[in-house]
């Protein structure tokens, strides 16, 4: 019997088709916005996945590595910013601003778990050689379109690491101790705040500390409100970026970390209202140094991206509406001793803009029928030696199934205003 | 410095852009004809991709092998077909017929020349389970309707296998020999007759045998008159099957035979009119016997596809206009001193569906406008307080340079309809 490799699967039927519709909306917005497509290739030579300044450690462990004929080390990418790094490294004269996108599989071969595969899409989208928080505020826009087009109400969260570096500062966290107060930090939404506070202790911060920490990460009121009370705890820059980015729609909170280290300022993470999903739907942040580090360039290369995580966003889709489109057709012509007519009336229904399949293997009615409905096409459309000599169709509304006698041009209306 | 692994490329800019615009066409006109995407993962294991149906030895060279941690042995796919078995051979209860297109990277090590990758796409439409000629047919509308839309204008050229058989058989070759004087004879086209004659010599076929092979292969006339003089030489059931799929704007080529072993009946390759590209742009054909071979079993699967290639209609394309378009963005908005009211243009301008980029890193605007031409964006956008004042931006036509004061949605009129 054959299997698919472990920790893959196939993408078929309503899924398909789904996951089609939510790339062609992130497409689309992203064009709307300016940015154009990127495709690089699965394979990358080892060394450009391995160095200093691309995943890290624990994401080497799990590379899927590979040869050529030459025998190079070469591995499967695990991600789409490494391959945009290479892709900058390699071309010197690209022109600033980079503002490029990229849909993709990526790769990791670690351990198996519910929900976690080992090839998976990212939808990355990046401007490199912007300072300005336009560029930030651009991808917060970018994100609230997206979920607006698809339908899906959204919550963004916005904080900067900048203000959460100086909060821990003021707090008197010594400055050794920022990164893994940090991690423990980003554990607060999904473990709550007793937990968070019971490992800081187990990490040596002060009781002392640990309250001032929080009296900072918990201020209530607006998003202005908040701002205003934390500018009296701390005096930092990232105060007037994070000003400059809130907008409507966008909720400000302290306590943000984000896991990845690369990030520099502003961080954002897009969580579902009235979900059952709690993981974020995307999510991204600045990383004005990983870039110059990667290409061990003394130039600034600046950078904000965002990340949709496509197979969250399919989960939420298919929560919200369980009833999936099972198929892109939308009529079926079944020809009654006349394929030829039949043929005909099927070209002229796609002329008119509509995916249309006809009956290929010359089953009877009954079984061609089970098969449209099995399908989930909504029109059955019958083309007989009457119906060619009316100059007529008979269409079949497959939910109700009522049939009327109508011209292919009235059908065709039918079906596109259904 | 970091490199690519040979025989890979970056597919971005303008190249990038014809890529997206080929794929959706594609993918629009399958969906036309009912055809449901299919996404399977690159990765494969090793004894799917070795099935003894599957490539063949040869193919098999030139697969890129790996392990997963479970040390299994695992591949990357060198095509879309074996993993549409794999998939069949997976969903017992799949509806037939079964309808599906994917597009996708494929990869094979093989050695490199040019114009051949180690990577590269293939884009597939397939209908299993139908033994009508209805499905070849459709076949070959797809195949119209896809270079209708690209407006590339082509020849597409139909036979037979079980013609050319007939044919061999009947000009007093033998059977043993079918196979190899097959493959002679798909040089035809590329190093002419006297040279296919000579190896046909070289292969023992008598002078009398290739006369006979060679009067019927070189039959003239129209469609219909070729298959009529073929059919006074031999009487076989394809002569019936091709009349049934031939129709305008194909070509009967009874020399036509397609490298590829599995195929069963009908074959086609698809050729560019007046174009300096001499290799098929789309190539397909009949394969009854393959798919019920690769799942070992008992049961019909009697399927037909095309496989267009994405590589050379992108060269095609080229060829045809070298000015490719090097960006889908519209329009730039350019801010004085008005980063806001700027934004706010730029999102009405979206709100009206045209790709809008903005300035984000608040250059001078001699350096911007410089920015705008390098990257071929039709139109620049001015916002300053005068125009804010009047309701009003300035419209900049970057071919021409020439200037009007205009409100939003006359910009928009005007952005739209150039």
């Amino acid at each position: 019997m054959m299997q698919l490799p472990k920790g893959t699967k196939d993408v078929s039927g309503e899924e398909a088709i789904l996951k089609e519709k939510i790339v062609s909306t992130l497409k689309e917005v992203f064009s709307l916005y300016g940015y154009s497509p990127l495709d690089t290739p699965v394979v990358e030579r080892y060394e450009t996945l391995s160095s200093k300044y691309s995943g890290g450690d624990e994401i080497l462990k799990e590379v899927f590595r590979l040869t050529d004929q030459g025998k190079r080390e070469l591995g499967l990418r695990y991600d789409l910013t490494v391959p945009m790094c290479r892709f900058i490294a390699m071309n010197p004269n690209l022109k600033l601003p980079f503002k490029r996108y990229q849909i993709g599989e990526v790769f990791r071969d670690g351990p198996i778990k519910l929900g976690r595969y080992r090839q998976f899409f990212q939808c990355d989208v990046d401007v490199v050689g912007v300072k300005s928080m336009s560029a930030d505020s651009e991808m917060l826009m970018i994100a609230k379109e997206v979920f607006e087009r698809l339908k899906l109400p959204v919550v963004i969260k916005v904080n900067n690491r900048k203000l959460l570096n100086a909060i821990l500062e003021s707090s008197g966290i010594e400055k050794d101790k920022a990164d893994t107060v940090m991690l423990t930090i980003d554990k607060l939404e999904k473990f709550g705040e007793q937990a968070v506070k019971e490992e800081l202790a187990d990490k040596g911060i002060s009781p002392d500390a640990v309250k001032k920490l929080f009296s900072a990460l918990r201020v209530k009121g607006s998003n202005a409100e908040k701002l205003d009370k934390i500018s009296k705890l701390v005096n930092d820059e990232s105060i007037s970026e994070l000003r400059e980015v809130i907008c409507a729609g966008v909720e400000f909170d302290p306590s943000l970390a984000r896991g990845l280290s690369y990030y520099t300022g502003t961080v954002f993470e897009v969580f579902l209202k009235k979900s059952g999903i709690k993981s974020a739907v995307a999510a991204g942040g600045r990383y004005d140094k990983m870039i110059g580090q990667f290409l061990n360039s003394k130039l600034d290369y600046p950078a904000v991206g965002i990340s949709f995580g496509l197979d969250v966003i399919m989960d939420a889709l298919k929560e919200k509406n369980p009833e999936l489109e099972s198929t892109l057709t939308k009529a079926f012509v079944i020809p009654i001793k006349e394929k030829k007519g039949a043929a005909k009336i099927a070209s002229e229904l796609r002329k008119a803009g509509i995916n249309t399949d006809m009956d290929l293997s010359g089953r009877n009615i009954g079984k061609t029928l089970d098969y449209v409905n099995r399908m989930g096409i909504p029109f059955a459309v019958f083309v007989g030696e009457k119906e060619i000599r009316q100059k007529k169709v008979k269409l079949r509304d497959m939910k109700t199934g009522k049939e009327k006698l109508v011209s292919v041009s009235s059908a065709a209306k039918i079906i596109l205003s259904s």
